[in-house]
């Protein structure tokens, strides 16, 4: 199977269970569950659950066992897209080419939308009569690994880095802590969750974030390239917003040529560290090339 | 030990823990841990994590051993504090007697310092090593009980009700899903937490969750009342803001002499559920006549 085929089959994976774990838009107070929803169905590419299904399935995991955890990362990452779209932080009129969840509707419903969907994903996070088969533990372990990735040390702390360095010049170190934090932190957290949740060996465990670290950074400087070369129909998002905000990026520090080198360097890397898993591991081998190849 | 002694204590107790569980304000990104320090130091009475505390001690659980769980409900407590306060939702500019987080450190870290508290919290109530003599399916049933508690169907549900009542004329049945779901649900989960972290039994966690129930509510009707009898100094913040806002409370619909009677009335009732309990219910028996009798 290639991985546009695997990366298809699993999002169809996911859609058919993301509206599942949350209330229906008509359920009581409807205008929060409509907002919510209105973000998770905007069409995304469910590229993280499926980077967690893809690393429990690496270390011999089942898919079924873990999937209210992998839909509840797509949840996470719906949050941040949601709260950094705000007219305080990035504010962004267009998310996957509609409207975003703010100019919908309005900013109070969409800070407390933001708010939910994190709420919610920790509840499925933690939900262990949905994932009846997985130590309580082991569930407990990958829950805390989660949460300390998308805090402070980790998603947040990005954020903050990102929206204080608009306008500002800044080093080749500050452009990496971003795009570590912001991105890296829980695409990585998502790869170790699946191998956490399959009960992955420690070695394995170690393996799978090595891969994550690399391709996660490698997905971001592909995204700044993309906010440069794609067109607005493919990207669903405002062209040129980086530039125009004054964002830090790879090709504003590095150019265009050196950042694709850059991620292309990073993928390989990535890759060679899954050689203990064999051909388990090719859909993430993969996916990882994949991400330098993207044209969305 | 008198209510207020025991809430001293509590609160001392829980002052000295709460500042381990954080980054200290210098680390990087520096911005976003004073933003949330800030918040955490402006002098909270801490009663979420006390009655906690009290919970598990009537069930006859360690106070130690549970710390992480309650200063985790005051990180939520917080963060809910924060964004509340936002101007596109209620527009403050004085919490307890000081700026509001958005006025001091601006939105955008106001946003993400509430982000990050609710993480930590989830960071925190996860952590098995800093709980370990707790079985781990009792922490994550806590997590999972909590993360209801204050999800759509709880706390945001009562949020997102509030916002959209402002200015209108609403029935006695939404006022009481207002209040009981935007204060109550998670004073109620702070004292089942207490009691699940605990191993209490099923009686027991029926009669805690009652007890709790009821004094949720009168709390926030004790609040109501608050807002119109008290001194600015006493609140630490904008007296009368509800009536400025055309909010929803108890006095508007009720009178003030009937919502006294009402909260009086819960309270009671609170405290008749806890008889299972014998004299280790003390504390929770005397916090419930402090809600009803406080000036701040």
């Amino acid at each position: 199977m290639s991985a546009a085929q695997y990366l298809s089959q699993g999002k169809e994976y996911i859609d058919a269970a993301i509206c599942g774990y949350l209330p229906n838009e008509n359920t009581f107070p409807a205008s929060i569950h409509k907002s919510m929803l209105y973000s998770i169905l905007a069409g995304g590419k469910r590229l993280r659950p499926v980077l967690l299904i893809a690393a429990a399935e690496a270390v011999g995991g089942n898919r079924q066992d873990i999937l209210p955890f992998a839909v509840a990362t797509e949840y996470i990452h719906t949050y941040t897209l949601i709260h950094d779209d705000l007219p305080a932080l990035d504010d962004d009129d267009l998310r996957r080419g509609k409207p975003t969840n703010h100019k919908v509707f309005g900013e109070a419903i969409a800070v407390l939308a933001g708010d939910a969907l994190l709420t919610q994903a920790f509840y499925l996070m933690t939900d262990s009569s949905l994932m009846s088969s997985i130590p309580p533990e082991k569930i407990l372990q990958a829950a805390h690994d989660m949460t300390d990735a998308i805090g402070t040390s980790g998603m947040i702390g990005g954020q903050v880095v990102d929206i204080e360095s608009e306008g500002k010049p800044i080093s080749s170190e500050t452009l990496e802590y971003i795009h570590v934090h912001k991105t890296g932190c829980l695409i990585k957290a998502c790869i170790r969750a699946g191998a956490i949740l399959s009960q992955s060996k420690l070695d394995q465990l170690e393996a799978l974030s090595n891969y994550g670290g690399q391709i996660g950074l490698a997905f971001q400087i592909v995204d700044d390239i993309l906010d440069i070369t794609a067109d607005q129909s493919q990207l669903g998002k405002d062209i040129g917003s980086d530039v125009d905000k004054k964002k830090a990026t790879y090709p504003a520090l590095y150019g265009l040529d050196k950042s694709k080198k850059k991620a292309d360097e990073l993928v390989e890397e990535g890759i060679a560290c899954l050689e203990i898993f064999g051909e388990k591991a090719d859909p993430l081998r993969d996916i990882g090339l994949f991400f330098t190849q993207r044209t969305f």
